[in-house]
């Protein structure tokens, strides 16, 4: 199944509805709509139909997910049916984030694309790297959909795309065992971690983690395929586009920490909640920095994931007039 | 005002309710009770005050400042009411994380710790210290509140405390700049950075930020007070003591960067959230660190902030059994 989030009018303006995405028949099916409808041929009031439905579908992504197979017998009622009634032809579809992750995580797992970063930035892999599957934390609230333009804070001169798989989290769980981890993995999106190299190579060296370099956008999206249609996650098809040419081909094969080694590390100590989402790490060429390549304002960059679909977005226009902090005297 | 959050019993489970915390009278007043008896007083209905109450009031701090000046007004009518009515003994309350940060940041600011942890790990400070407020991010969920017991994952050998000031965001906001950041600073509660040391120094040099060094525990606690209440945030004292003993007595002097610096940095490209929590990095002398100590099983730490109060936990039992990966042979 392919579940996505849209955006549609109210009265009190734009709200997040769920959608059961059908590409083959170029629709998507608005979740709730189709529980009420269901629900209200059963005998159900309007207003009984509405709030039940309210509570198997809300506009977050993660909500729903948290309900576990309830959620998902609902989509399933709902992929069965197919009403017209709840239909819209995806051509008129404003997209929002697929998820809504609470934590975004974004791991280092693919060999080719370590190997290509450290060939660029002229060092090797530091030995932590083989040690523990490295990963770091970005702010949730930057999260992009489909379509959506990238904000291009004006800090930024080096600006990167990097190709990666969107990991969903199914379930809230800590302390998973690799064997364990499988059944917290919902699904699978396409997930495009935006980097400013030029901030990254000041930013990295505090050892503190990513801030500037990547908080100002991840792209999420168009929507997450549940991981029932996947045969085999080392051999996911993955490619990147930029304004129609094709950058960077590859498949999701030769990983340094599996996907199970992943989650069950993310999970460590803490908790992994509902609608979370891990990226996999770039895939071996998927950054332009690999090919001495960068983005320009009004570049449009997809991603393209076989079993999901294409993730694309416009770069915006650099928007200036922003601080920046004044240099420090040296104090040792 | 001294503004906390406390678990209530109810029919289905335990519920969050926030507090006005009056140390001096040795109780707090639940804050949504006390506006139901004002409201029931001027004549609603038990289920409308109920209603507007818990929109007032909700479990979640950041949610209720959120609602902004109307948040606060509502709390003053009740400080100035005090109703015995909605009072409870302070002694009998279990403290929640004084918020529910959306994100939670640390920053790096106090140079005595700066200069403190780099004598002792034999590094001169990165240069990239003094060109922007490094900080990272850690996962709101494990967030821990006031007598909370400190979760101890078994992999830690080399566990430490951190003491500093937590910064709670008041106000949704994005590239301000420093002279516009003070407005969005809500409150100063005490914040604990508890630290793996022996975990930090194989992570820290992937230079994707902390992770499981880090991501176990912060303690939050155990209330906020409010912005208005500090004369001068150059100047708050800060203690903390391990067993009943001083292992560090400071104040908040000396900083790289500014809180209005910190707070402008972390809002550029991105978007604070009312609730959100960031730590001003450690007071120098503010770890054990500093001192060649290290904390135990069962020590009891409490960091005492000027104006606030003294948030106080114990640490749990390491917890063994968990899952570790097994180091990676190198590939280049």
């Amino acid at each position: 199944m392919k579940l996505g989030r849209i955006a549609v009018s109210g009265p009190d303006g734009d709200v997040a509805r769920l959608v059961l995405v059908l590409p083959e028949e170029e629709r998507v099916i608005d979740l709730k709509r189709a529980s009420v409808l269901a629900l209200e041929k059963q005998g159900a009031t309007g207003e009984s139909a509405r709030r039940l439905s309210e509570a198997l579908f809300p506009g977050s992504m993660s909500a729903a997910i948290g309900l576990g197979e309830r959620f998902l017998d609902a989509a399933r009622r709902a992929e069965k049916e197919r009403p017209d009634e709840a239909s819209i032809p995806i051509g008129d579809v404003k997209w929002l984030p697929a998820s809504d992750p609470s934590v975004v995580r974004d791991g280092l797992t693919f060999i080719g694309h370590i190997k290509g970063f450290h060939e660029k930035i002229g060092h090797k892999p530091h030995e932590s790297l083989l040690k523990v599957p490295g990963y770091f934390k970005g702010t949730p609230h930057t999260v992009i959909g489909h379509d959506a333009e990238v904000p291009w804070p004006g800090y930024i001169q080096h600006m990167d795309y990097e190709l990666e798989l969107g990991y969903v989290i199914g379930r809230r769980g800590g302390n998973l065992r690799p064997e364990q981890a499988r059944p917290y993995l919902f699904g699978i999106t396409v997930f495009n971690d935006f980097s400013a190299r030029d901030r990254q190579s000041i930013e990295m060296p505090i050892q503190m983690g990513p801030t500037k370099c990547k908080d100002f956008a991840y792209g999420v999206g168009p929507w997450i395929t549940t991981i029932d249609e996947f045969a085999d996650l080392d051999a996911i098809s993955m490619e990147v586009r930029v304004n129609g040419e094709t950058w960077g081909k590859g498949t999701s094969a030769n990983k340094l920490w599996s996907v199970d080694e992943l989650i069950a590390w993310a999970s460590l100590g803490e908790v992994l909640e509902p609608g979370d989402v891990i990226g996999s790490g770039t895939m071996g060429g998927g950054s332009a920095l690999e090919l001495d390549r960068k983005l320009q304002p009004g570049d449009v960059v997809e991603l393209e994931v076989g079993g999901v679909g294409i993730l694309r977005n416009r770069m915006g226009q650099p928007q200036s007039g922003l601080w920046w902090p004044e240099e420090r005297t040296p104090f040792m």
